[in-house]
């Protein structure tokens, strides 16, 4: 077992360069003449959602796992495991973004990327349950009322994304709405809520 | 609320990677027959221009990020969510340089380059303002003199952009300039003067 | 000699950047008419495989570079240039990993996986190997059982690997499928044990 | 004035990610058919002679960076922006890399390759310089002894690269030669000397 600031240092690291790569799929268009470029960057539209989407979604993840680890004291070795499904799971977002941007009409794209939200919801939870289990891995004068709060936010994710995933079945815009009203709620919530 | 280390190390991580993405985008011409290798590298100068500018402007960004934060003492939720708004837009700098690089004659390439820089700017005037406001965030022993000059300097980088962004309607190179002149003054500057 | 902190730091950020750019060499692909889309996906299932297989390899590389270091309290001249010849090994990962995700049937692309795994098992033990030889750079109060397990566990990495790259003898398909046992005994040996 | 850990840290992501993309350059080749990919993996050898070079040239200007550093208990403004100064030019790298990768019989690729390496040599010069100046940066108890040693090396290799680049006038791989057998030097120099 040893302290928790070199997990969160690669954690960092990851979690910054995923969400700094979502850059490299906004492609600067070809335009000739080029009095059309206004046409084509207007025209990758999906291009600029899905990319808010997925900033808003990995900005939202990093503040959650900064919130877990402030109150862990210890790492072990699984929980390093956990972590590391979490982070793949996470520098995997790239591609369901990329797939959504270039077929945004498409249920298959939709359904990938609320499946995707889905499987990071479950390790996110599946993170916060082995953190807490036991509670050797917590600080020994963590706030209890924090952590409750916490496992019961962690309940929801899933729900939510499970729902995304079923709304592809109605329509993909309907999937993709509510991963972009999810994503853009957390992220504007951040801005008010101090807890 | 927590302190700031794991802030600045997401923050510095990103930072870190926009400024060395910016090199992705530089492309080794196709040169055939290899005697006009020299003209091929000498064609794409835009490229060297946005390159060097945009470098520029993240480094003065990562300057000023790191002067706010080291008067800072703590970290609640929504200075992390102004935080990652503006870093946000540091990742998107790679875009607007790889469009003013392809298409550096442009009005329209101009002026989303000036935008962006705009908006930049306003980010991290807001986060300035979120993080002074009330002064809980502040180190108990912040230096008042320090606070108070760098909110007057924060007033004049929006402008300085909104007057890039308004020249475009002059002409494209008048933007660029001004932005070029921006950038190279506040690195120069930071050769020489040690405030 | 000096503390190990910024050495760590330096590896983390390249452990961090290597396993999230394999994400890079998944492709979306070209589909059209769009209904082709699931097929496409489909079709490219090795890169799947590949990126699966060579982001445990890098997680689980990680985790073993965290137990070195943890048993380290000084780092000299030499250590930072094993340390470095790792790293380039790490960083170099997804090339063979997209050599076979290309090339996946062939004895080529999984000869090289295979031998780069050797590679890297063969830099891991001369790292170790070079850390605790004279005790100098150990903690002065380090777990000798702890360091006795870890000397015998690395005779086998490189044992295990020259096994895979003799396979390719028998069918390119034995030596990916032991590379692929090896990534994921480890990945999901770490969920459980806590040593 | 502050404490040097940040500028450290931004840093070391710097270095990391310049180290890290220079895979990004070593392209899987397209073979068909497959028997023929033997001889296509032979064919870039320029890539691998020149991704082992920047590796090499990168990883020792992180040691050495490293070696500065721990010298320092202070990091004032003007220091940033000559750190800054020399990280573009250690981004740069991939850059000369690609083209000497590409074009490496000729004249102006390896040419442009060793003036890249005397303006990093000249940055690290510049750097060193500002940081001993003075001496209000250096740690109160510094090794003035090796402060001496550390002056007298850096004056070696802004001269070795100026040498690689009038090489170039008697042949590009005289010059290329050259900037190899100074990688390869300071890193395998590094393996064995303790200083």
């Amino acid at each position: 077992m040893s302290a928790t600031a070199r997990v969160e240092a690669f954690s960092d690291g990851v979690f910054a360069i995923a969400i700094t790569l979502l850059i490299l799929d906004l492609h600067v268009p070809d335009a000739t003449p080029a009095g059309t470029l206004a046409g084509a960057l207007a025209h990758q539209w999906p291009s600029y959602v899905a990319y808010v989407m997925s900033f808003s979604v990995i900005l939202v993840m990093w503040v959650n796992h900064h919130r877990i680890f402030s109150l862990l004291s210890r790492a072990d070795h699984p929980l390093l495991y956990w972590n590391g499904l979490l982070l793949m799971l996470i520098s995997i977002v790239p591609f369901p973004t990329a797939l959504l941007a270039k077929y945004p009409g498409t249920r298959l794209a939709a359904g990938i990327y609320a499946a995707h939200g889905l499987l990071i919801a479950l390790a996110f939870t599946a993170l916060w349950r082995y953190a807490i289990r036991g509670g050797h891995l917590l600080h020994p004068h963590h706030d209890r009322a924090e952590v409750a709060r916490m496992s019961r936010q962690y309940r929801y994710g899933p729900l939510a994304y499970l729902a995304a995933c079923l709304l592809v079945f109605v329509h993909p815009y309907a999937t993709i709405a509510l991963c972009l009203a999810l994503a853009l709620f957390f992220a504007f919530r951040g801005f008010v809520v101090k807890d």
